[in-house]
């Protein structure tokens, strides 16, 4: 059996915490970051789950000193290495977006694992099987760059769904006209590769359609951003502007 | 029985055509536009829909002259004053990513229909309800539009797909540890808008996490385009830079 203290009561904790509940190997429990005993009480865990926002870890897990637990983060930008070095370290990265609202099979998420003895890998490795498919070991490098991925994988493709539903708001025309055609574009993407699946304008060097839909775009802003992925399309495809 | 001609062999011809066959009201043949006879071969079709790229719309729907028939394009970004003012126009646009490697459940592809007089306008519906639960009477300015917005929800995701490939296939990463995070992003705005399913760095304002992953960034383009797009979100949510 192992012990799991999850700490912090964000998303991460609040998904993490109701997927290990379905574990019979696992016993889980919530713990609030700020708590004054926080190190009493999670003293007795086998492995510590610092799941608090980026600039929180540092302090976080300081509190758990001394411990012989595990100490994991569950950040994609935060280097292993800042976790206190007297103690025992890894991180437990789950990359998905995870919101409140919405519950997620995770046994689909990918979870990146990173540990500095091959004792803990193994714990970590194990308590990512539990709950998904997809285990990967990723070092603090690497992960920094899926998450670099990620931000454009997920905050800027959002970006673009915001931006197609303003256009879509200015026109009066229902935000559902578009939604079948992201929910493709996406679907298009689980078998093929962006580079297979890109079609439009800027792939074909469409010179008309490129020139005619920049001088539709009254926003300077967003005119200036369809000019500039226009080009970096371009460039994918070998042609000048 | 409606008699269709589907002029044009590409991929918006050969999805309506095997689209069209499963319906009983409908007759239907896919004509190739360059034969010499066009005109005559189309001439006893009650609607020629004209499916070819868009700088071909005028000529070829001029070699239909002259015909009794109705005669519709399927593009996004052409006005319908551009086929011949001599004949009965309209637009039959569905709103889709369509490729020839891909089947594709019509019964939930928006159809955007424009006709000149109320009868057009009926036949086109009928038409476009054959096959789609949502079909929309939409001008050719609000289309422009739309074309606009696909493009964003569309071409540009899938670029914003590509670069996250990109930085996976540079660190050794596989892009199947970002798939997981493309389909649940697309996932998420079949319920939320865009405004509410917005994370990350730039929403949250996290100048740490923003300037780090800039200096991360060694390609000069991506990383204009990193910032470009992280101001834009930032400027949605109403924070200064």
């Amino acid at each position: 059996m192992f012990k799991v203290a999850l700490i912090g009561q964000g998303n991460v904790s609040f998904h993490l915490e109701s997927t290990f509940t379905g574990v019979k190997e696992v016993e889980c429990t919530i713990y609030n970051s700020r708590d004054e005993n926080l190190g009493k009480l999670v003293n007795s865990s086998d492995v510590c789950i610092v799941a608090v926002s980026d600039s929180a870890i540092k302090g976080v897990s300081k509190k758990l000193l001394p411990t012989n637990a595990l100490i994991a983060h569950t950040s994609g930008s935060v280097s292993m290495k800042e976790l206190p070095d007297d103690g025992r370290r890894g991180v437990f990265y789950p990359l998905q977006t995870l919101s409140s609202a919405k519950s997620i099979d995770f046994s689909k998420v990918p979870i990146c694992i990173e540990a500095e003895s091959l004792e803990d890998r193994e714990i970590l490795l194990k308590l990512a099987n539990y709950i998904s498919s997809s285990v990967h070991q990723v070092s603090s490098e690497q992960r920094k760059s899926l998450h670099l991925a990620a931000v454009f994988a997920n905050n800027f493709t959002n970006h673009m769904y915001q931006t197609a539903h303003d256009i879509c708001e200015e026109n009066k025309l229902s935000f559902d006209l578009i939604r079948p055609l992201i929910h493709e574009t996406s679907n298009k993407i689980m078998s093929l590769t962006p580079f297979e699946a890109q079609t439009g304008p800027a792939k074909r060097n469409d010179q008309a359609t490129i020139k005619s839909q920049q001088n539709q775009i009254e926003d300077s802003e967003r005119r200036e951003l369809y000019s500039k992925l226009s080009k970096s399309i371009q460039k994918v495809y070998g042609q000048k502007l």
